[in-house]
């Protein structure tokens, strides 16, 4: 299949192309920077040196139009502008941006501040969010993915069993996030300079923090009522990684037992999940040191029986499993590739 | 005064030094280290060489009787040996351990596992909780000071202004903690080495935290009523430093200034309380970063009014603030030295 | 081919079951280590969770002898315990320390400081130094392979080049080199610890490092003619990665297009080694960055004209090409399977 | 005194203002900054919350002449435009740019790529080179200070003992620098961000830098004959600090009690100077680890008799004794405070 990555520049676009490069069934047809367009993408990802010899193009129509499927590594806003195009030309779309996540345009203007609901309300019930976890039976065949955020990725991975099996309760999930600069992109403000960013831990939009809105929407979906969670992101010093913290206060005792069972239920047969709960060993519960430069995500638990807390864990690289990696794993489910095509890295160990 | 360090070789032992160093009112009689005993302190502390030319001593009642001031940076369960001596021997004691921190003697069964309740229960009472923006009043010559713990002092101090105004919920305050590597001492486990601990987020000790029995204590104290918190302390890549993150879910309505109106009365005239909330500059909120070294508490709000919920936020450093500098801190109340004598440090930016 | 790997739990022993999991011609029948025996893998190597269900077994002969390749991952003197035994059974012995990487056994007196010269003499000679891109023609069929040195194989591939084409000088080069922490080993010193560890720039042994040995040994071999070297290594604040840098006075004036070629034409046709000079991009030179959990060899150089200094560099991931890696790579060109198998992971960017 | 800073709101102005603040003879009249003027200095520098309500000015020169003093925290190329006309006017000027360091108004066309040489040759003859401990006769009344490059400082006062004492040869000493991100300002390039400068070690202008025409310039002075130096600093993972090593290959055996003489006598009685070689205890040679936020100078040597070689160390602070620091002990010296007014903090352990 032959892939085009718009938006090629960016750190989303770099590990699109990293993957890519590794998967049997694509070969890429284009990457398009509009800033670095004619130059060699090495140069760009000096981590590909040596293994592709890629210029950046122009980011056009035409150019999307050599390949079958479209990769959209554009800011938020700007894909709704392509992906439909596309869509119509029969390419298949997976889409990194918010676009077309939210089911219900209005959302859009209450999350993201657009003057308007979403203007492809149709197009927008088409697309599948794409987390293949959770929504694997509407992949095959999709022709437009919205791939999940990434601090929305961990989070809901952390608390699907609960919300799956009706252990959350009347009180809003409280889910504290703590994530690397990578998710501020290639080119930063100020405050994403080393100096500025290094030995920091603090709050980051610790309210409204828009993947709230995904969470939502997707915990409501599995609990099969509406769900609403206190959301609150932290920047803290490492470039990759997401730990997301969910503290459920539960409406009655829960057992161990009991939430192996919904983890082992919800995640059996994936071939990216591990649950990450020990009694022994070096890792007793999940951690970003261990899921780097992977497609992984381990989720864990822990009860808090004298406050009837439950603790659930996920811990994702948000670069491969918040977005480029994650845009494959659907893709590949999409496409009628194996899952995993492309992402069977193993972690390295002490990075 | 002349004043005694028990267990001088530790990080919280160095950073005593270190501050004690720059105390007018005090001369160093004594640094005690079994292991280190003879030797130069600075080849322990390289930091402070030039700075003084001191050898560790082996530890020994008599050492520190030559004191008029004992600090004791001690391990949970030794200080409790050495107090009851010092103190009946007429001498201040500044106790960094948790030792005499819980005035019920049956949570040390509880909450460090003793095998029976605390053997010295009116020492206890005479204990006076070294956290002086709360307890300042007690302070003044006092004997027994039982200096918080790291975790507990940010958590305690982000939420004291809620509990004394009445602004905590039924709903357990979720506290989300994120701490540095330091807090573990200078001789760790494995996961404690470079290779291992670098590149983490992970949770550490998820529910029944020791902290949590103190954060409960003060808080109740506070409010006037039983408070349960919902602990959770993270490692994250940092040497020094503490992030309370806490999340209260409101029973009313709460606004911003009713807040800062809360902030500001509870810290009036407190010189080491910097209450960040800010709309523009490069910190809106806490930031470890921006106390490192420091005797600093930047302590701050946020209102999530979608679901009345209060996030408060306190930033410090775990080796002053919440250790060896609080220490020096509430030993000047109590010994009637300003209170910022040896701590006028202003914080070193970028680190 | 099955391989066991004697001394698995410390971090060259992780890097060396990652890899071979992913090598499509081997089969790990064994995996040894005295203190973690009868334990799960995943639980020392948490990354390696779901993709192993292997437990640690105690180390012996018997255990080796169900393979036909060994992996030694010992510590220095401990392997040429092993190796003559293996040896002599037929196997194919790949030895990651230092015990069979100095051909004048005398050598091992004055490096290690071995009471007496090394025991196997014969052995010795039947060893290949197992830095595939400059002893390609010796492995195919070798039964002994002594894998280099970390900090060793930097600087040998940094100034291979010029030793061959004779632009080494009779003044030392100097070699700087700068590293990081997890070349200490999985289980280290209190300045291993995070807190010591991090925030370091400081010299390691400045003079007399044991791997200036090698270096010797290699560029000798390479100039025809005895050359030392003035080594100095460097703990810096990373986990992983080396960057040599050498800086040679030359005899005369040398331009880039000579440097070029003697690069170009030292690693012509090999798949692991990238020459970084460039006039545009992010990365004009070599840098640990690129090259992080790979076994890639990034080298380069700079003409210093005013003072006919060359500065040569090259960056490598020492658990990868300074260990476990590249003991594979000298191990598929000695078993014949193609260079690059289980090694062709592209390195992720940002780490 | 009435201090003034041109150029406060980058590192090295803030610096500036932190020292200043703790400086008991000095008043800061103003703090200017073209892009924050009329903004509050603690919305630029966090750290300084609490401490200053100053707010920053526009540049000019009325503003200045409000002062006695003016440090000009300035672009190289832009001192030079202020320094003249603050001279003529009689105030004390202490400049943190390259533009007064060079006593040769030629070096300026090689080493900076000015159009001509420089415009004011007299007031170059007039400035001091503000490093106290070699120039500390030529301070006090002082009116034009050049205050070292931060590389430099580190470079210059790892030789200078040995070029003092005739031990430097006629080979150029290699002087290998590894410095840490600070150094690039407070607004860097695209590779100053977080993601791309963390976990990097890679050289930085590794020939042809422009602080080896000072060292050039010191290492002469102190020699008596011209001294040339192979000059190559290296960006590493730390924000600040520098550590230069200097590799010098001497014309005789030198040992070590000649080396201590030399180093012991250099530095006599200098108050920041402290040398470290010690073989026994955590640090035996300078790590910027232990200088952190301190205008600390650690100088250590080696003796590599195989190769008649030393290696000579130096670790600083760059923001203080790299920068504002070293700035205000020059100043003081200059005025006739004591050398260390403002200066005196103890460096924290671990940081």
């Amino acid at each position: 299949m032959r892939a085009c990555i718009i938006g090629a520049s960016g750190f989303t676009g770099g590990e699109l192309l990293r993957i890519l490069l590794q998967h049997s069934g694509v070969e890429i047809v284009c990457a398009t920077s509009r800033k670095f367009k004619g130059e060699y993408v090495y140069r760009i990802h000096p981590n590909l040196r040596g293994f592709t010899s890629l210029k950046f193009v122009e980011p056009s129509i035409d150019a999307a139009l050599k390949a079958d499927a479209v990769f959209l590594a554009l800011p938020h806003g700007e894909s709704v502008k392509w992906a439909p195009q596309l869509y119509e030309h029969g390419l298949m779309v997976v889409d990194l941006s918010a676009d077309f996540r939210l089911k219900d345009p209005n959302a859009y203007v209450e999350w993201y501040k657009w003057p308007q609901p979403h203007p492809y309300p149709d197009l927008l019930k088409k697309a599948v969010y794409g987390l293949p976890e959770l929504h694997r039976d509407e992949l095959p065949g999709a022709r437009l993915i919205a791939s999940p955020g990434c601090t929305a990725t961990a989070s809901i991975m952390a608390l699907a069993p609960l919300a799956k099996h009706g252990l959350l309760s009347h009180i809003p999930p409280v889910i504290d996030v703590k994530m690397g600069s990578s998710g501020a992109g290639a080119e930063g403000s100020v405050l994403d300079m080393h100096s500025h960013r290094t030995y920091v831990i603090r709050p980051y939009e610790p309210v409204h923090h828009r993947h709230a809105a995904e969470v939502e929407q997707e915990l409501s979906r599995l609990a099969g009522r509406e769900i609403k969670v206190a959301y609150t992101p932290h920047a803290v010093d490492v470039v990759r990684g997401i730990l997301s913290t969910a503290h459920v206060l539960a409406e009655k005792d829960v057992g161990e037992p009991e939430l192996w069972k919904a983890y082992r239920s919800t995640y059996e047969g994936s071939k990216f999940v591990r649950i990450v709960k020990d009694r022994l060993g070096l890792a007793r519960y999940p951690n970003v040191k261990y899921v780097l430069g992977t497609n992984l995500v381990d989720v864990g638990f822990e009860v808090d029986q004298r406050l009837r807390r439950i603790v659930a864990f996920a811990a994702i690289d948000n670069l491969v499993r918040g977005a480029a990696g994650q845009a494959v794993q659907a893709f590949n489910v999409a496409a009628g590739f194996p899952e995993d095509e492309g992402l069977r890295t193993i972690p390295a160990h002490p990075l």
